[in-house]
């Protein structure tokens, strides 16, 4: 059994996840997260809150915005036009594939970007039949991941749940400007749900069709380099594979992101805080610098708002998964939506100091009109609608109207105006997550067996519970003194209390949720009021007294190492 | 300007909430949580975490499900026959009213659960118009509040999203009911996003089209009383209208949870529980408990699904709004979600000790229609279908075949057997609250004026910030000093830095968004490092050294009262 499958079958088992109405046959592509999965997937938001927000509250804002999403809003980010993947039916059973899998998987060839019209043809040519009946495949067309939905009694509106939390924060920008310290650069964070109706969703929470996303909008003027924060990550490091190296077949190689600044590789700066941000992220998840890395996509890969991305890519037991995406999402989204709604979301940069330019104006001598309104008519004909600066080259042509110069009613004037700002529409950096598949990521690479028993080794922050306390046995005295220290330690801890089964498999129970301690109350600890400590990762115990076990607690969730407080103890 | 509305000014100026796309004209019933907003909305679903779910963590987990959900289930659930408001569409101008508020609203009556037929009629009888247009309404139709949409590519099948997060936690029961404990109560908890097409909103953040709800299924077994936590809130007491009382026009009186459970007017004690775990958490938003009631429902008024509901109920600034339900639920929703599904959702209880029951079997005895078959038809036409016991009736009545008594053919009988236990339908109570009407409620009863400016007085634990760190002056030297208080208060307190702007307009700014203390860097900070510590409420400001900062703010947030600091300063 391969290490996934038994992690989907741990999931299930200890109430990680599961796919959603099993009793009704389930839904593909939707999954509960259980009562262990949910505190994980909680820590993990929070871990992404606290790197992607907190850090830099200065700068960085979470707002909320709804699901539910009017059709103008979609098709002025392009979605309704462009979300799209190419799918094919069988003439025959009439199943429904996505076309570019199956091609793919049947050629064993990269079809990535290929139009439908250029699928079908490839079907046609390659002989291709329907994989589950060897029927005729039909012509191969777009469909529209977008889910639909009506808003409003019968005849309302067309709306649709978002595939993305961004425009949310495209449509309220302005808002949240004027709200918070309009300046730049603001980022705007958003961590919800959305919605992709994919066409056979097949991979677990790899591919889901409602997932939760945890985004930021990062509003930047890119012409500003001179930002106090921007250098914060330049002496991260992690693997890169660029669009340049992938074309050549090379592997990904680990550079600064000031290097990559300074080598002209990132359109932004900005992009090489971000992905330092997503890769100190990846690893509070517990999986390793080596398992990761960002790629380029080329050109064809990229979505239609992009113009620059980077997916990272975590590889993981025989797993490749994109974990997040870095999209250069430029001024594409804002400019459109300035247009569809007529708002202006541009902002105001206020020059250091005023600028002055020369304005050109033009000047119509109304007086040489008089009594001839035919006259009048003409020369107005000739210059309405122009610049003054076309109106300068009619007159520069020196053109005549009626037989007599332009210039006899028309002159130019220079005039100095100051200038002390411009507006410019601010450009976006994205960095997306989704939630479930770090939640998958974490619990496949915190995936251990030993001795034929399954341990999760989940980083502490992590855990679903940070100390599980038992009593030995089903006797009241030792209930009660359990009870006891599951009060003291839940002040401060979250903890777990278990007094049901075996103590073997209540160890076995927090091993596999990945509990990093177990406190065990036993009749020892009725005569000495000492408790046993044990390690979930090393199955070595030590035992301490009542009194020392909040001090011993704290040490361990500072980062101390179980192994040195075992050599402590046996001092 | 009534309270209400200054509210949802300051909201839209201040980053709380606003309706969501905006520049598009936006879509009546959603809104945009805004940076602020989004803060305290956060602290108000932890302080409900805290109270629900954290303190009983020995028997409530929490669980995360999808929004869209398939037909079958809400159709198993009763939603999709029963979610239904009724409407009323005007035959002149086509505009669509709910017709119940219509009614209300013209004749100042209650017609609450009036069926569509009944409204007609009343619509016709009173000569009641279209409002807007004096054309006359046409008949009146029940429309289904369910967000539809389509799951999977064209044909696929028709999903809702669903109106209430409590049918995950139904579908779910088992698989969590398997993975934890295995004992009742189990309280399943979840916080998510829900979806109700409502025709007309018009009421702020009160009714939405997209919000997030807060809800504990709560499975017990209705006989067992003798559970540990049942008695803890025994002696809470809160304001409750009870039925009879609200039938007579009486007015909400106080009682303790343990007399309206001794005076039978609770249908379960566990309601008890609940509703003062709704009261404390009320109270932890900054509402009194002198603004708030629960009060029940008369059985007409009752959803399809409860034996018994409370709505609690929050007066405030002349505003009334349901801020939560609580609902006995009995086991309708398992035995539908069993029925619909053909899957077991029943629980197995064990007898302390084994019973001993009678059990009955009709014994035939074949040897007596040897080369009979004719006799052996119309004695087993007799019997088959028929159960031991209606059997014997027949023998006791001397029942005859083909002129023989039935007795030469059958006899009953009597077998001891052991039962070890009883399978049953968990019941369920159900608190559920609104997660935007409690932030709405918060910040209404929060709302104060104060010399013409507004200070949002929220409790400590839902302020969007804790501190705020202010240079008073835009000098290198103040800022770079602030920059380090932020930083040094930044580990343990969420601080707000702001150095834009006169210092005035700052402190208005915090005031208003409810940040309960601001420090200022002043001059004198750079001679005697020292700065200003200013209290949201008061007004009143301490300077203190920075040495002493943390241990002020562990004070003041361990409940210390400003104005005894002013007093420990000025002595």
């Amino acid at each position: 059994m391969p290490e996934s499958d038994k992690v989907i079958e741990l999931a299930k088992r200890r109430g990680i996840f599961w796919p959603s109405y099993e009793i009704y046959g389930g839904v593909a592509g939707l999954y509960d997260i259980g009562p262990v999965g949910a505190r994980i997937k909680n820590k993990i938001i929070n871990t992404w809150r606290k790197i992607f927000v907190e850090e830099n509250s200065e700068f960085v804002v979470e707002i909320e915005t709804p699901m539910i999403t009017p059709s103008k809003v979609l098709e002025a980010s392009g979605h309704v036009e462009n979300f799209t993947d190419p799918i094919v039916e069988c003439t025959k059973c009439h199943k429904i594939y996505r076309a570019d899998h199956l091609v793919e998987e049947m050629l064993k060839i990269n079809v990535e970007r290929l139009k439908p019209s250029e699928l079908t043809s490839l079907i046609s040519e390659k002989g291709l039949k329907c994989p589950s009946c060897g029927g005729d495949l039909g012509e191969v067309r777009s469909f529209n991941l977008l889910f639909a939905t009506n808003i409003g009694p019968y005849s309302g509106t067309t709306g649709y749940l978002r595939p993305e939390t961004a425009q949310g924060m495209f449509t309220s920008f302005k808002r949240v400007y004027e709200a918070t310290r309009q300046r730049l650069p603001l980022g705007i964070a958003q961590v919800g749900r959305v919605a992709r109706n994919e066409i056979s969703p097949r991979q677990g929470l790899v591919r889901m069709r409602e997932f939760t996303i945890m985004e930021v909008e990062f509003f930047i003027d890119p012409d500003d380099r001179n930002v106090p924060w921007l250098d914060r990550y330049y002496n991260e490091e992690f693997r890169v594979l660029f669009g340049d190296a992938k074309v050549k077949g090379l592997k990904p190689a680990t550079m600064k992101v000031k290097e990559m600044i300074e080598e002209g590789l990132l359109v932004n700066p900005w992009m090489g805080f971000w992905m330092a941000s997503a890769s100190r992220f990846v690893q509070a998840l517990g999986i390793s610098k080596d398992s990761f890395y960002f790629e380029e996509k080329l050109p064809e890969e990229r979505a239609h708002y992009s113009s620059q991305t980077f997916d990272q890519i975590v590889e993981i037991m025989g797993e490749k998964v994109e974990i997040s995406g870095h999209a250069y999402r430029g001024n594409y989204d804002l400019s459109r939506h300035s247009k569809f709604s007529n708002e202006d979301l541009t902002v105001f940069k206020k020059f250091d100091q005023p600028r002055t330019v020369v304005k050109k104006t033009v000047i119509v001598n109304r007086d040489r009109f008089k009594d001839n309104p035919e006259l009048q008519k003409e020369v107005m004909m000739l210059v309405s609608g122009k610049s003054p600066e076309q109106v300068e080259e009619l007159l520069n042509k020196q053109v005549q109207v009626a037989g007599r110069p332009l210039s006899e009613f028309v002159r130019i004037m220079n005039r100095e105006e100051k200038e002390h700002g411009i507006k410019f529409y601010p450009h976006v950096v994205e960095p997306s997550f989704g939630v479930e598949r770090c939640l998958y990521l974490s619990v496949l690479s915190a995936y251990r067996e030993k001795k034929d028993r399954v341990v999760l080794a989940l980083p502490k922050d992590l855990a679903p519970y940070q100390v599980a306390v038992f009593p030995l046995l089903e006797r009241d005295e030792l209930i009660k003194k359990a009870r006891e220290i599951y009060n003291l330690l839940s002040g401060k801890y979250e903890v777990l209390f278990d007094d049901a089964g075996s103590i073997g498999k209540r160890y076995a129970r927090v091993d596999e949720i990945g509990v990093p301690y177990a406190v065990t109350v036993d009749p020892q600890t009725l005569s000495d009021d000492s408790v046993t400590i044990r390690d979930r990762d090393s199955w070595s115990q030590i035992r301490i007294k009542t009194s020392d076990l909040e001090s011993v607690m704290d040490k361990l969730f500072s980062g101390q190492d179980f192994s040195m407080l075992t050599g402590e103890a046996k001092r």
